[in-house]
């Protein structure tokens, strides 16, 4: 099994293909926690992560949104009381590209070590 | 005319009264950009603030965040690429409370800072 976080978002234009069904079945056993929604007819990864208080989630999205400065891919991050719901997508061919997987791995990662 | 930016958020308890629509239009235009919206059956105040980019965005929802952190009143807050959009109610009474238009003039003040 390839090591999702490990790996590095790759620039993406309109144009490069999204991932087939197949392939996302391939890689949602490494973001077991992960669900993949359709919003706006475009397919999402979406996870919801719990905290203690309001202080830890925005550290929370603080940490992942400088993730996501770095991997110049960015979420939609809804953050409130002790909760954040992360949601990536690939707005540029409207759906899910490896650098999404690559990217809720990395946010995994964010979680357990603030955890 | 009140100020209401210069105002604290007081404590808020199950059973204290919501504000009356009256009470409501008689504040809304002190924070004339916000739309007092029905989400499951709760009225909210939302706004949503444009940025040049991640970055800023980022860094508003943390400028917003501290600033619920002092107040002890938390927003929902939705962080995405050039965007945050900013949704206050209270919890406790489901509905709106002064707390609400006092938070919304803070965080106005917060991006009239940033711009």
């Amino acid at each position: 099994m390839t090591d999702l976080a490990g790996q590095k978002c790759v620039p993406c234009r309109p144009g490069t293909p999204k991932l087939t069904a197949e392939e996302i079945q391939e890689l949602l056993p490494q973001v077991p926690e992960w669900d993949v929604v359709e919003r706006e007819a475009e397919k999402r990864l979406e996870r919801t992560f719990s905290f203690d208080d309001y202080r830890q989630a925005l550290t929370f999205t603080n940490n992942v949104g400088e993730m996501a400065e770095e991997q110049d891919h960015h979420p939609v991050l809804v953050t409130e009381w002790g909760k954040v719901k992360v949601s990536w997508w690939t707005h540029a061919i409207g759906g899910l590209h490896r650098n999404d997987f690559i990217a809720a791995a990395k946010t995994d990662q964010i979680y357990s070590e603030m955890s």
